[in-house]
């Protein structure tokens, strides 16, 4: 099979070579010329409509999953809707070994995080137990990705946290505040859902990576800043999340109510799990020591303050935690408060972050082990997720970035991980909750501030500012707005330098002179190749953008006169001869606009008016058919060709006919 | 001469025929990797500042004009401020006659319009006519268009006073409205003169083609409407200028106080005018009736009305026009008003429509006249015209689309007739006002909507549909925003459409499958070239797109992905054979980001663990920069090529090699 790409290759040559020895350039311009009509906009339109809404399907790669009889379509909508279904037959033992391992791992880190995070969305902490027990359950029957942690994160929690306590204040009225977030949990489900149906997926692509980047450090240190309430004690703390307000808020509780035992204890504990990161970081085989560092440390912390019954003495403890599983919350969503378009629209927001942790999560690992990522399902799956997640006590669960790492390296195989986790966790609400009583906040706060730096990646920071300045300027006015304003005005900073960045470089006018690349026929940029050749008398052009729009388009017919106006100056001065042929290349451009065509055409006139020819080279599809409507090639004397080269041929002959 | 190309293109291809024939494409590829870094964004901030500020002038092309000795730049710097001193050397008696009958006929088509617009704009009669003074003798000694008649215009009367009087009434203070509007008109000159001498241009570009028509269209249709008040002698009226506030006006008017008087009397003159440019469109040599027909109107109008003393029956008639030149009106600029600021925008948003309308009309005499119009010395000299005008009580003049047009007509040769016509304006301000007493207001309602159909261009909104959907959206904006909201919501609706029509095509994710046009090395769209031929085994694909970023990079990547594994599986299904190499050609591609390398470093990944090899050709300068950066290159172990061909011959003998 090797070989046949060369047979083939020859065999189809010997095939087409009649043929094509009777092809000249005159036919070539034919069939640009008479290229079929591209498909207009409604077609085009009604085509993505039907590919959103008649997804193919990826075929399954094993045989044995095609279902078959009358029940076909209805089996296959299932077995997509459910991929457990496809991938539990080949479940064995060897796999659930690796399974139940990584998935202890994960219970042992999601127990404290869970609790610190719920702490962070400003709700009860068994909230964070309950978000992770049902959500990973759920997706554990409808996700696609193999190597996902879903449970509460922290860049969710807090965002969660900071737009509802503007609709109503947890500290007033934290049963009210409490229903806002389960309600806000199920409309992120919804639209989640939603995208996933509708095949939105692009809106999550909205977020560049450079804008994540930034916003997730970002709030990485409004996170850290949030746990100095439990690892100083302080009882009274601001609602704001920016760093101004947060380090005021502590400098003036600095000096009245604060407990130094508070601050020693998570302090140390904080460098225990640093600690122990350090060393696996050695020694691979420890690799499991700081994913259960966190646990030792609440185990280790709780038991002295038990014993020395400090509690007493300052140190600030969770106390109660409710025992049991998650109550059911159906009646407590609130459809009927004021607040509801608001809240909804908080459900927007949160649903698009919490997708773009998960579905980036889910691709790095996906490409790393090569398995492919259905977007769509894994939406449908999320927003599945939280639908059942806001009936059942849960707030908004998505992919943790740093969980599905210890997932992951703890060598998880299926989502299998995913149940033992969640069965973990309904065990310690069962029984494990009384133990807790005893646990120092302080502890907890250590447990988060631990899993942010994580979340900082300078790296990713200086890689994307030596690449690409634009998108640095998103990173940064994401970071910065997070950090000085609002997390909401991050992300607002974030979207909007971002597309700010695609209309300043689509409609950057740019032209660049080519020249023949030696020992080709291809022509290319003079400046990127200074070995090209330029021939005398002709100016080869080519449009560096990929839209020739209103915004562009007459500086670039500026730009290409004094190009030919200028050669002739500074010809004359040299005693060289002048310009008399301007052959721009349209191979870039994608598409014109009314007023692109307009300059086109007063472009042509002006050359004509300095006694200059005009030939175009290889429009698109949807440009020759443009040229064409507005009668273009007729004004050129259709002087259209396929390549650079025989516009070239054409140039010299008819010079030669002119002598 | 004519030879000498075909001469200098043998004669190089012999010098470089032993030079080519030893590079091979292995070091063509080097050329590819090794090509000199771009510069980087503060380069190319830099040279556009550069060439912001210190403009390169273009060469005068007659020798005589270039100055010499010391004073040398000082010269130059004079001459290009007031190109009239360079024309006016060659200013013939012959000339003279031209520009003085073009100039006689703009001044009995301007009068007539002037004293109208200056009702639009909500000002006295007398300001329309000192408009037509000062302007068109400022811009006779610094513009650059020989055909551009200057003076007041309907669009920008219409917009500026739709905008002033939300600052300050009218009719509650008639002084003070006016002295705003000359504040605004000394803003609009210092933007207009600064655009120039910044050369920012191209802010003049944001309103696209499309865009201008459906305003202009709209703005014609809400004048016309606004003229219902002088056709039907209506004495209260609406400040609003939608269309529905303004219908219900009239409509609860005509129940009460109209007089059918002046409505006969305004559509009599106004079929005479209509009818007179019937005459002239059938016989090319009457071309003067219509521009007189004004003039006519006015003159036999107002003996009718004198002789029949028809102002004590109900015919409203102009009655008072200050007599004498224009009164400086420096001390009347308001500069310490609180509307300040909200002045100075609307000065803003003026001085883009005027310039707008000044420079289209310019542009396109020019290019059928085969003259250079340079415009950053237009704005300059805009600017000044406003600036000086504000100083001596004219309002914001710029170029007429239909004045130009009769200024073209009438054979002008230079800008003389707008100083022909400026002269003959003083002569009527100092002589003629009292004999304007008697003119029907009627009249001038119908000189005013006898310009208008030439606003509308019906024609032109079938073109913008034809070839561009989403352009004529942009327009349709414009129209309705006009007609059914504001004349600023109009803008703004047409500005807003217009750049995100450049997001929507920008980020337009697509792909196309290419194959080798016959009797060549070019590869092409499939679909556009149905007779390309495609290789087996081998994807090229392109990319459809100018730019590779987060918002479009993922749904390419699945695209390809798609393609990819969808032909392996058509392939499985006919018995052909897979894919085993995918071709991405760049060339398209300007520039991408940091999701787009991530995208492509995914797409890497995933065809490597489907056993697919990749290559990429032709990447642009910013491309193959940002790939170097991102290590890209040598993940895909160099396999960068200058063309398709190239790899196609790399993969083939790949395969031979692997036999």
């Amino acid at each position: 099979m090797a070989s046949s790409l060369a047979a083939t290759e020859t065999s189809s040559a010997q095939e087409t070579a009649d043929l094509e020895k009777n092809i000249g350039q005159a036919e070539r311009m034919q069939w640009v010329l008479n290229a079929p009509e591209p498909p207009s906009m409604w077609r085009e339109l009604r085509d993505s409509v039907k590919e959103t809404f008649l997804p193919r399907g990826r075929k399954s790669s094993s045989p044995k999953d095609q279902p078959s009889g009358r029940f076909k379509p209805v089996v296959s909508v299932f077995l997509a809707m459910f991929p457990v279904l496809s991938w539990c037959r080949d479940y064995s033992a060897s796999k659930f070994k690796n399974d139940l391992l990584a998935g202890l791992t994960l219970a042992s880190l999601c127990i404290p995080q869970g609790i610190g995070y719920a702490t962070l969305a400003k709700l009860d902490p068994q909230y964070g137990l309950y978000t992770s027990v049902i959500p990973p359950l759920v997706y554990a029957a409808m996700g696609t990705s193999r190597h996902i942690a879903i449970g509460p994160v922290a860049v969710v929690s807090l965002l969660l946290a900071s737009m509802v306590q503007t609709v109503q204040d947890p500290e007033a009225n934290p049963i009210g505040y409490r229903n806002l977030v389960l309600t806000a949990t199920f409309f992120a489900g919804i639209f989640q859902a939603s995208f996933g149906i509708f095949r939105l997926g692009f809106l999550v692509d909205f977020l560049s990576q450079a804008a994540i980047v930034g916003f997730v450090a970002g709030a990485a240190i409004v996170i850290g800043l949030q746990q100095l309430k439990g690892l100083l004690g302080i009882a009274h703390f601001t609602n704001r999340t920016d760093i101004v307000s947060v380090l005021k808020a502590v400098w003036s509780s600095v000096h009245h109510s604060w407990n130094p035992h508070n601050f020693i204890l998570g302090c140390s504990f904080l460098s225990f799990i640093l600690i122990s990161r350090l060393v696996a970081r050695r020694n691979r085989k420890l690799f499991w020591l700081p994913a259960i560092a966190p646990l030792i440390s609440v185990v280790v912390s709780t038991l002295i303050v038990f014993l020395t019954r400090a509690d007493k003495h300052g140190v600030v403890v969770i106390k109660h935690i409710k025992r049991g599983l998650n109550p059911i919350s159906v009646h407590d969503l609130e459809f009927s408060s004021p607040h509801i378009g608001e809240v909804a629209k908080i459900g927007l927001i949160v649903a698009i972050v919490a997708l773009t942790e998960a579905i980036a999560v889910g691709r790095s690992f996906a490409a790393i082990k090569g398995y492919h990522l259905n977007g769509s399902q894994e939406m449908i799956a999320i927003g599945c997720t939280n639908i059942l997640g806001s009936f059942t006590s849960c707030y908004v669960a998505t992919g943790s970035f740093s969980r599905s790492a210890v997932n992951f390296s703890a060598g998880c195989e299926t989502a299998v991980s995913n149940v033992v986790m969640a069965i973990t966790v309904i065990i310690s609400l069962e029984l494990l909750t009384k133990l807790l009583y005893f646990t120092p906040t302080a502890i907890l706060a250590a447990v988060i501030v631990s899993a942010l730096p994580g979340l900082i990646d300078i790296n990713e920071a200086c890689y994307i500012w030596k690449v690409d300045k634009l998108d640095f300027l998103a990173c940064a006015g994401a970071f910065f707005g997070v950090l000085f304003a609002s997390v909401e005005i991050g992300l607002l900073a974030a979207v909007s330098i971002s597309f700010l960045k695609i209309v300043i470089i689509s409609i950057r006018p740019g032209t660049e002179v080519l020249g023949r690349i030696p020992g080709t026929d291809t022509y290319c940029d003079v400046e990127q190749y200074p070995m090209a050749i330029k021939t005398p008398q002709v100016l080869v052009i080519r449009v560096k953008s990929g839209l020739l729009c209103f915004a562009n388009a007459n500086f670039v017919k500026d730009k290409i006169m004094n190009w030919a106006t200028k050669e002739e100056d500074e010809k004359k001065g040299h005693g060289m001869e002048k310009v008399q042929f301007v052959i721009l290349d349209m191979s870039s451009l994608m598409n014109i606009d009314v007023s692109g065509l307009a300059a086109l055409e007063e472009l042509r006139r002006s050359l004509v008016s300095n006694g200059i020819e005009m030939a175009i080279i290889n429009p698109k599809w949807q440009v020759i058919h443009k040229l064409k409507l507005a009668n273009f090639l007729n004004k050129i004397g259709g002087k259209v060709f396929l390549t650079v080269g025989e516009a070239m041929d054409a140039a010299a002959s008819a010079k030669i006919a002119a002598i």
